[in-house]
């Protein structure tokens, strides 16, 4: 079993979202959003930086996965969103966690087999994978969502792995 | 007396620098610049943070200042420069230090008289006003251009709140 940490990194609001995986099936430990407020910048990356720190802490992932960031933005949400992105990314390395980053399509083409997939769609598939019910705050989902991609990529590398080393066997 | 942290954030490069400053005069503590490296881009904002939080550590600044960013640059490298801009202002704000932003503008004009003064003509001013000789690494002059500015504001600020209490006392 590996327990994934997903990050959905944001200046007002950091999505969170701990899973477990094992063979392919994964359940929700912990998910929710960090609400770093509207106060000053510097204030704001502190609070991210507690919470999260407190995250990791409390629930012990072993690997963690981040979105990509769009890049269609303007410079200036560019600059604010990456610097609540570098604390977030700090947080999880400095504890020596394994990071995997995934562009947005690669999360969409991951849970619903289209690239370009609405937001509703990806959070449904979600819901459907981690058999949860009623509403999801979005940060939470996009978090989620990444986790379940890094669950499945790794899932089908282990897989790879073990069906090389079979046919390895296969011809000693 | 004041001491005074200048940060200049990079993810390369992040320069620092130290001044003590007294009624309009300003000495060296220290100044240099943190490399990050070439790694992966989250192994370099922990080294960034590590190295930031022991120049804050050994050398107890009371103030901070950072040069506010440059938006006229392209929307992945605001991001990239976000990254490690957001880890400084972070380790810098959670020790409680109050953190001043100049705009690159403000600094030439503190430090040369002249909004559009060119790199050179800082550096110069920088080693003029430290009394310092010999080649200053970019990233640390840039720095230290950042701390003087934000000495002068504050006591400029400092000197007109004196000037207010004494013409105030002569109303009494």
């Amino acid at each position: 079993m590996t327990r994934i940490l997903g990050i959905d990194p944001g200046s007002r609001y950091t999505g969170y979202g701990v899973i477990d995986t094992e063979r392919g099936q994964s359940r929700l430990v912990v998910c929710g959003r960090i609400v770093a407020g509207t106060g000053a910048m510097p204030d704001r990356l502190v609070a991210i930086e507690r919470e999260l720190a407190g995250i990791v802490h409390e629930h012990a992932p072993q690997e963690a996965a981040f979105e990509e960031v769009f890049v269609d933005r303007n410079v200036r949400s560019a600059l604010v969103l990456g610097q609540a992105r570098g604390v977030a990314l700090c947080v999880v390395a400095r504890t020596g966690l394994p990071i995997a980053e995934y562009a947005p399509a690669q999360v969409k083409m991951a849970l619903t087999g289209n690239g370009r997939a609405d937001k509703e769609q990806v959070q449904h598939m979600v819901k459907l994978l981690l058999k949860l019910h009623g509403r999801l705050v979005a940060d939470a989902a996009d978090a989620l969502a990444v986790a379940l991609t890094h669950a499945q990529v790794r899932g089908v590398r282990q897989r790879s792995a073990v069906s090389l080393a079979g046919s390895g066997r296969k011809h000693r």
